[in-house]
């Protein structure tokens, strides 16, 4: 019995999918945050180098990868993608369960698919340093990398509690060559007006933001770089889902259904896409987007304009928001932990084409818990909804008697996580409410955008 | 350009590869820690199942891998081999850099290897709980990874400063299903009587052992499980040189010179035992363990007999040791802290088969950061010292102007031994004067043994 399903180095995709043409239909204009109207490429400039601009909005399906990324892609590309023997066995199901396993990567998870491309398109375009934020780690680690291959300067404007908290990350940073700033900081303006109302501030994802849009809209050796959401970051996580298709034909087998994590989109958008081209041809296929139950976005959000950030600096898109100054509950899937959603994913579950379900954070531990046991790696909190989603499949597989092929994304491990495990196993962890009244609150605060 | 090397699961290897037969001379004896006579394996039955013990003595050159056992390699072997293009670029050498990449166990190191070994012939044994010791954590971790998959109780004495200072090891363990008990404890003659004397007592590796084996020779169900040193713990990790082998092959080159950190010589013979046996054929490689300059077991110590553990409870073997009771300066490549070494690899070094070389702590990340830096992967500390020995064969074949292929052993990732950068990159590492008045007191107490 067959475990893994390795491609040869010549099997890596060489081309990344764009699913912007194959759409249901039009997008929605990208919404400048000042004046309300659609945005130029010149808007968007001192944010981005030019060819992420054009990738951002092309109608080309398929865009070549360059082969300097094809380089460093060899590095951990193409990814393994397993058959779970041991979980099925666990769960003594009938359904057959795959998944793909991005941990393989330097950083550990599927973000440096999309930092290595946006550091090569940035240093042909001429920038010398790179300024993004994280709040968990994740993204900066692969950032920090990615700058490092390609000998830019990276600076990281980490959330502070996070910063405390994960050290593990940031010295994952620094060894990969970047500057790390807590923040709120008293390098930019918006981190020092945050830090004179509240000296400890112990920061979010939207004031750490602000601060790296800030550094790189007045530096001009300096462009900004965002580790989801973004069409481009969607278009480059396709690698994953490319090599999957590959792998599911060298097992014999195509999946009923495809399951990812979602947060800002990514890893989601990575796997689910080129299936999402398979059901469009006519496939018969499931994709299923799985959410904590804590930042329900795509199940309990609304499909309207929204700011990508709290601070309302960033772009308006048109996406699943539960508005952009709901605050998440404090969940260990850090990664997860946002108000909106890829404009791209919106659309497609808002056309019926991908469900989302929402998972509470303990059935994702103890689903986390179960798979480290049967299969051995340690999964990631945010990776620990697809696990979710797959067991639940494969439950109500056995309960209906029925074959069924699941594969889904294991988008990291969790070494750096066990923290958040020890907190499950002691007992701390909860599951929170639906937060009704914060949602309504915020949904309350959306943007009116008229007439683009 | 070729980066991976990766084999088919249908390539990996079906025997493992016991040196034993091919050493250049007779082994010496083990010798019983109280009668000083030599062990029989009944005197080793209250800590071995028997199949263990045979493998011990085994005169097989061969020995198959059962197949419960090849199921759990799959999870994770055959493990890459790649091909180091990057740091070569980096040294602007002429020499080709190659290393086999043992960190993508779920585990993150080479343990596993003989962890799964045997933790199946236990239960096929009718064991029904292990115990163990662990350090830094590596090995407790892979146990607790054993254990889980068949279905055994493992208790892991886990070094109290340890446990202290290396939560996420402990995390993992916990994670598997282990109890994890911070050394000395008060669940065994040997923890207790140590706690009357210092009830703050930080532990040390030697006392773990011996609340480990105390506890196995106690319990009729319980057996003991060691991770280095012993002949079967050296045979199960050959898997890593037979399959570096083919991937060598696949390369189309054979290595100069194969290199691998040593402390106990587990990950050291794994890598080199196979190329040693290619050696013995005729092939022309030099063959190099590298150990830290603040215990320089192999380059310091002497070649006789001695115990194993610091409390004088475990076998005497003949061996290169610093002396029992040496206590090593407390550097962050914790797997490296023994004052012993493999009875096969210490033969191998006496007989000249074997090089060894000692390198200095600062030495050794800075070569880590140098990897980590072009190659990505972050290796943990212990690997770093293979990572020097390598990179120093790099410079020497760019003085000489010679071409050169070098193999060596990454035989685990750092992502859980962050706090050890971040301890280099805050300058409060230090390199420890070679401890020669330490080393020449603890060499005047080895055991006198005659007539064996």
């Amino acid at each position: 019995m067959q475990t893994k399903f390795i491609l040869d180095e010549d099997q890596l995709p060489r081309q990344w999918y764009n699913i912007i043409p194959d759409l249901p239909g039009p997008m929605a204009p990208v919404v400048h945050p000042g004046t309300l109207k659609p945005v130029t490429p010149d808007d968007l400039l001192p944010l981005f180098p030019m060819p992420i601009i054009e990738q951002e909005v092309s109608q080309q399906r398929w865009i070549d990868i360059p082969e300097e990324v094809l380089d460093i892609y060899r590095l951990w590309r193409p990814a393994p993608m397993y058959r779970a023997h041991r979980l099925e066995k666990a769960l003594d199901t009938p359904a057959k369960i795959y998944y793909k396993y991005e941990g393989v990567s330097p950083a550990g998870s599927h973000k440096p698919n999309t930092a290595i491309p946006q550091a090569f398109y940035n240093k042909q375009f001429g920038t010398k340093r790179i300024a993004t934020e994280t709040g968990a780690g994740q993204w900066g680690s692969s950032m920090a990398l990615a700058c490092q291959m390609f000998g830019l300067e990276c600076t990281v404007y980490m959330v502070k509690v996070s910063f405390g908290q994960k050290p593990y990350r940031k010295s994952m940073m620094q060894l990969w060559g970047a500057d790390v700033i807590p923040s709120p900081s008293d390098q930019t303006n918006a981190g020092r007006k945050i830090l004179e109302m509240d000296a400890d501030s112990p920061g979010s994802l939207g004031i750490a933001i602000s601060e790296a849009v800030e550094d790189a809209a007045t530096r001009e050796d300096t462009r900004y770089a965002l580790g989801s959401v973004l069409n481009h970051v969607c278009t480059h996580q396709t690698v994953i889902g490319l090599e999957a298709q590959k792998q599911m034909e060298m097992a014999g087998d195509y999946p009923d259904v495809v399951i990812a994590c979602h947060g800002g989109g990514s890893n989601f958008a990575g796997l689910a896409f080129p299936f999402a081209a398979d059901k469009a041809s006519g496939k018969d296929v499931r994709i299923v987007a799985m959410e904590p139950a804590s930042c329900p976005t795509l199940t309990k959000g609304v499909y309207d304009f929204d700011f990508g950030d709290t601070a309302k600096m960033a772009p308006i898109s048109k996406m699943y928001t539960l508005g952009h100054d709901f605050v998440p509950p404090g969940i260990h899937a850090g990664g997860l932990r946002y108000h909106g959603a890829a404009p791209l994913v919106s659309q497609l579950v808002d056309a019926g084409i991908v469900e989302a379900k929402a998972v509470p954070q303990l059935a994702s531990f103890e689903a986390a818990v179960l798979f480290s046991r049967s299969e051995g790696i340690i999964p990631a909190p945010e990776s620990s909804h697809a696990i979710r989603g797959a067991i639940d499949e494969a439950l109500q597989a056995k309960e209906e008697g029925k074959e069924k092929v699941v594969l889904f994304n294991l988008s990291g491990h969790g070494h750096v996580d066990m923290a958040a495990y020890d907190a499950y196993f002691s007992g701390e962890l909860e599951d929170y409410e639906y937060p009704e009244e914060a949602i309504a609150d915020s949904l309350a605060h959306l943007p009116k955008i008229e007439g683009v």
